[in-house]
């Protein structure tokens, strides 16, 4: 007597609650697509060489001139990949920049002079041409600030928790040190601070810094913040152990203007059967503004990108519309994914799920959704299929910060390739096309186009 | 009812075999084991920073002195690192130098004096001073080469198949073109050429050679052999067409030299109960000699090194002995892997199992079982432990070269870590610390150390 049959006869008797199962040979059909999609995308590389394109324009921080460039190229590269119809969604979105001054420099000491390896905070104010001038406290996190309470007064805070190596999962090591990042100034403005030094959030020993978001609250004095490169972080808190009163001056020209009007870039490929059923791939097409963006999330947008090409290229003529989404804005304000939220809220068109890509382009593991455990359940059945792309599980979890404002799907979906790189490039210079392998990121087209297309041809329950 | 239950009580009327289960609280008790040696590993990296050290003496080609410096150092390493006892096995390895004349250049052509990136494969024959040259016929394959027949005669022979970027097992890809340069040779002097040149068998699009293992048979005569970086193979492919009569001139002063004494590096953490059973860990020592084989396969050995030491750190004492080995020869010869396995059949020692790492250190993945189903099957019910290194499964399959010579092991493993990556580095000068990333590869070591321990404590059936 077979064992599965068997188990299945006495699932029968207690009447277990089961997701729907695909027939054998459906099952044997989809893996038979699934191997012709790995093949494809590891062969013509077709993501991997559009990213090599949009590198290009530079880094592209929401509102910036690369951006608008991207966004136009982007526009016009989906229709000449085949998109049944492409559209702008006007976004306004929050414009930082830079600017061009920047430094950091030892005063009133031995190392006097010497430059500190510092990148402002997305969202910093900057200082006058003077800058700030203070003594730096060094502190691992905020309790011990509010211990130090007003001898803080004046000071520059040296927020120097280092990002935890020990932790296997690199998000959770970046979740516990980037509180120091986001809302550090904060903190410091509390105890009467001057200005903000934080370590870089990062899993890679170099000098470096690595940007990121960070904010004021109204209440506080907005005072200026900048991250860190690791070897100067470690410096610094060795210089003033030495020398207490070590001073550091910094200067920042950067600055918030005006909200501008950005875009999100959405393109359709129409589905044959259902087109009011919409499967969404998407990335944020905005970066940081050092590196090229390529990790985060430029190669990301370009592997969404590729699938409804990928689709043509194989003749595959998906039941559902396919709609890939280059977000506006993710990285400080998310505003394209605020803005997509409404739209799904509103129109009549029929959200069955959406997948982002933004945590690298590396080695494919898995995909963490946030959708009901039955529909998690549908979608492990599918492992058969996903694991020819080398997906090892499905599991429920967080999806991705753009795609969480589209309320109305049935799933919401993350892809997780391997996360061991990911913190050596995001938001810093290390970001760069150079440093991405074009069979992972082709790997993970595949992983992402296998279960687009399943999503779209089985629908979730 | 209880659905396990059930299910094991039906297994019980149908006498279904099952491999050893752990009961629940042993599984909890190696889980928080498993979870406190990934810490350690990603904490204190001390394989990765023994690479560091190992790569300081250059590449580490069978009988060369960078080789036996290295052999040295890691007999005082082991020791430094708290093993109980080191022991050097001699063993005479084949001894090829690459010398220092070693060039191409294109003759009779527009492009006359045009150096080809090149790299003598291992083990060819050198030139004389003068060279050879002659016509370029390119090839896919062997029966190609068989249709021309005598008109390759006197030429030299191209073989241009490509590194099968479709498939997504990257050694699958590797296997399917690596006869070109593993008997090329053989086969072109069979219809009379003079000369080989072989498409390096690499995913990486770029101009480094690779180089690696080539064969001659006594019935035939030995024609020098080198391989082409891909950016080379593709100009002469093209300007061949263009130019059928251009010439290739090579000059190479590699030779083979009489074999010379080396020795396996072995060292034993005795196990607290059962000294007499062995599991071993290991890699092979030497590399071929471009770059400074950090992925194949210093970093495999260094983390095989680093397990007694990780559970010195942990003060964890299994009951069985641990013994890492760092074969020599693996590259040219299996020299040291073949002597190992002839004391392995003869000692009284009990050989338990082998683990070799000879993939590169990539995050991991999985493990290749050389086994009889059942003990894979208990080694399967151990995933949930595996699993906490990122380990998503163990399979049947081939296990290392080295190892695979211990035949009285009742099991042969090999690490699997991620393979996208490593024919990018593979056999040439891109094979470099540098490419090495610390988390991915301190990942495989606490893999392999929870394996280790799982089948010291619990043996297998």
């Amino acid at each position: 007597m077979n064992k599965l049959f068997l188990i299945i006869f006495i699932m029968g008797i207690f009447n277990i609650k089961s997701a729907q199962t695909l027939p054998e040979e459906k099952i044997t059909e989809y893996i038979n697509t699934a191997d012709k999609i790995v093949r494809e995308a590891l062969s013509n590389k077709v993501g991997y060489e559009l990213l090599r394109e949009l590198v290009q324009f530079g880094p592209r921080l929401s509102g910036s001139e690369n951006m608008e460039k991207a966004i136009y190229w982007a526009e016009e590269k989906m229709k000449s990949l085949g998109y049944d119809s492409v559209w702008l969604q006007p976004v306004m979105v929050p414009y930082w920049v830079r600017g061009e001054k920047e430094e950091a420099v030892i005063l009133n000491s031995k190392h006097e002079g010497k430059k500190l390896s510092i990148l402002a905070l997305g969202g910093s104010v900057g200082t006058d041409e003077n800058g700030i001038s203070g003594e730096v406290i060094e502190v691992q996190n905020f309790d011990e600030l509010r211990e130090i309470g007003n001898k803080a007064k004046g000071k520059i805070i040296f927020f120097n928790r280092p990002f935890d190596e020990s932790l296997i999962n690199t998000f959770q090591a970046y979740g516990a040190a980037v509180n120091q990042r986001s809302v550090g100034a904060i903190e410091a403005a509390k105890v009467g601070a001057i200005g903000a030094i934080v370590r870089s959030v990062t899993s890679k020993y170099d000098n470096i810094p690595h940007t990121g978001m960070m904010r004021y609250v109204d209440s506080l004095p907005q005072i200026p913040a900048v991250a860190i490169g690791l070897i100067d972080a470690d410096f610094l808190s060795n210089a003033i152990k030495e020398e207490p009163t070590l001073k550091v001056n910094i200067k920042l020209s950067c600055e918030t203007l005006p909200d501008i009007l950005s875009y999100n870039v959405i393109g359709d490929l129409i589905g044959s059967e259902l087109p009011n059923e919409i499967v969404i791939v998407s990335g944020h097409f905005d970066s940081w503004d050092v590196g090229d963006g390529s990790h985060d999330d430029g190669g990301p947008c370009m592997q969404a990108m590729e699938i409804p090409n990928l689709y043509k290229r194989l003749n595959i003529k998906p039941k559902r519309t396919i709609r890939c989404i280059l977000f506006i804005n993710e990285e400080n304000g998310v505003r394209g994914g605020i803005e997509y939220g409404i739209y799904a809220d509103t129109t009549k068109e029929i959200h069955v799920a959406a997948i982002e890509s933004d945590r690298g382009v590396f080695t494919p593991r898995g995909f963490s959704v946030d959708a009901d455990e039955f529909r998690i359940k549908q979608m492990q059945n599918w492992l058969p299929i996903l694991n020819r792309s080398n997906i090892e599980w499905v599991r429920k979890g967080g999806s991705g910060v753009d795609i969480s404002r589209i309320k109305v799907a049935k799933a919401l979906i993350g892809y997780v390739p391997d996360d061991q790189r990911y913190f050596d490039f995001h938001h810093s210079a290390n970001d760069v096309f150079e440093e991405v392998n074009p069979r992972e990121m082709q790997l993970g087209t595949a992983a992402m186009a296998i279960l687009t297309l399943l999503l779209s041809e089985e629908g979730l329950e």
